[in-house]
C-alpha cells in the first residue's frame, strides 16, 4: 500500500457531546473532514483547486469503527491517511488517537469521486489535475 | 403590534442533547428556523422566492432567553411571528412551548436584512416584492 | 433474513445542507437515528427501557453509501430495518429514499453492543431484557 | 466596567458553511463557547470546578449582532471578556475578528445563571466558591 499521512490535533467541544456524556457518533465525522483537510494543505491538494479544475469530490462512502469513546477535554490526534488508488477515487483512512490515554479511538475510511461541475456525472478516468498531483508525491510504502 | 402568526410542531433529536440531557442552547436556532420556514409556508414567503427576486436575506441580529431545559422525547410547539415593520427588515419573534409540561422553554428574535445579490449592499427601501407580498397579508393586531 | 421494518419521513433542515447546498454527508447519521428511534418506539424498544435494564447501546460501526445528493425541501423517507440477530448485537440497516424524485439517496448500518452501566463492560450474551423483547416480535422474511 | 480577557483562534468548519458558503448564523454560539472555555482555562475557572461546588451554570440569555459573514478558511480570533458583576450571574462578551480582512464579524453576549444541583434553583446571592473566584483575579479596567 502506498500512502501519504498527516497528523493533527483535534479539540472536542462540548457541543459535540450527547446526553451519555461523550462525543456523538456522526460528529467523528467532523475530526474526519479535520483530517482530510490539514492533509490537502499539507500536501497541495485543496477543495479550491479541485473545483478549479472543475470537479467537486463528495463523499460516496464512509466506515466507521468505534473502539473507546471520547470526553471532554481529551486531546485527540487524528491519523489521516491518503492511499493510493488506481481508480478515479480518493480514498483516505484515519485512525483517531485519544493522547490522554494512548489508546485508539475510532478508525475509519472515506471514499471520493469526482464529480464534473458541468456533466453533473462521475468521471471514471483520473483527472489531468489529479494525474499530475499524483505524480508529484514522494509515497510511502506500507 | 401588526404580526402573522404560525405553529409547528418540533421533535427533539438525540444528537441535540448536551452532556447535562438538555437541548443545547445553540440547537434553538434550529427551532427558530423551523418556525421560520414553517410561517413562510403558510404565508407564500419563501427564500426561493427571495432568491429569485435577487436577495438574500440574511440574519443580523438574534436574541434569545432561555427559561427551562428541554429534555429528549418532549413535545415542543414553535410559535412564529412575522411582526409588521416600517423599516426595510424582516423581524420574527418566537415562543417554544413544551407541551409535555405546558411550560414557555425559550423566547427570541431574529432580524434579517435584505442583501441585493448584484451589488452585495444592505437594502435601506423595502424591495418591491416584499411590498408586495406585505399587501396582500391579513394582519392579526394585538 | 428476518427483519423488522418501520418508515418515517424526514425533514431536511437548512442548517443541515453544506457550502454545496446538499445535505452534509455527516447530518444523514441524524437521519439515520430519526429511523432508529422511529422503529423503537413502533415495536417497543426505546433507550429509556434499555437504559433501566441496565444497559446503554453505543454505536460501534457505521457504514454509509451516498448515492444521490439531497437538496433543500426534498421530501425524505427513512426506510429502517432491526435485523434479527444471534449475536448480543443490535444491528439496523437503513435506506433513505427521496420521495421527490422517488430515488434512493442513501443507504447504510449500524451496529450497537449491549454495555453493562455498571462495569463498563460489552455483554458478549443477549441480555434477558432484549431476549424477551425479541420473542415478543412477529419477524417478517425476506 | 471591569473585565478579564481572552482571545483564541478559531478555525471554520466546512461543515459549519451554509448553503450560503458563509458560516450558519447557529454556529457562531459553537465559537462563543470556544472562547468562554479558552478564558475559563487561562483564569481558573473550569466547568469541572463548577460541577464539583455542586453548580451548573446554564445559558439564559443569548444576543447575537452579525456584522459580516465568515467563509471557509478564513481565521478567526474570538475575543472574549468576562465582566465583573454585582448579581449572581456570569456574564461575557464577544468579539469574533476576521484576521484575513480584518472586519469584525460578529459580537455578542451570554449570560449564566448558578443552579443548584441538588435543589435544582437559581441561586440569587454569588456561590462562595465563585466569590473566591473573584477576590483572586487581578481586574482590567474600561
Amino acid at each position: 500500500m502506498k500512502y501519504i499521512e498527516d497528523r493533527v490535533l483535534v479539540k472536542v467541544r462540548f457541543s459535540e457531546l450527547d446526553a451519555m456524556g461523550v462525543v456523538w457518533h456522526g460528529n467523528y465525522l467532523k475530526y474526519f473532514e479535520d483530517g482530510r483537510e490539514s492533509l490537502g494543505k499539507k500536501f497541495g491538494l485543496t477543495y479550491l483547486a479541485m473545483y478549479q479544475s472543475g470537479f467537486v469530490v463528495p463523499i460516496v462512502k464512509v466506515n466507521l469503527n468505534y473502539k473507546v469513546p471520547i470526553h471532554f477535554g481529551e486531546k485527540m490526534e487524528v491519523v489521516t491517511r491518503l492511499i493510493r488508488s488506481k481508480a478515479a477515487k480518493v480514498i483516505h483512512k484515519y485512525e483517531i488517537w485519544n493522547l490522554s490515554n494512548g489508546k485508539l479511538s475510532c478508525d475509519g475510511t472515506t471514499e471520493q469521486v469526482f464529480l464534473n461541475e458541468n456533466t453533473r456525472t462521475i468521471e471514471l478516468l483520473i483527472p489531468a489535475f489529479f494525474e499530475d498531483w499524483l505524480k508529484g508525491i514522494n509515497w510511502q510504502v506500507k
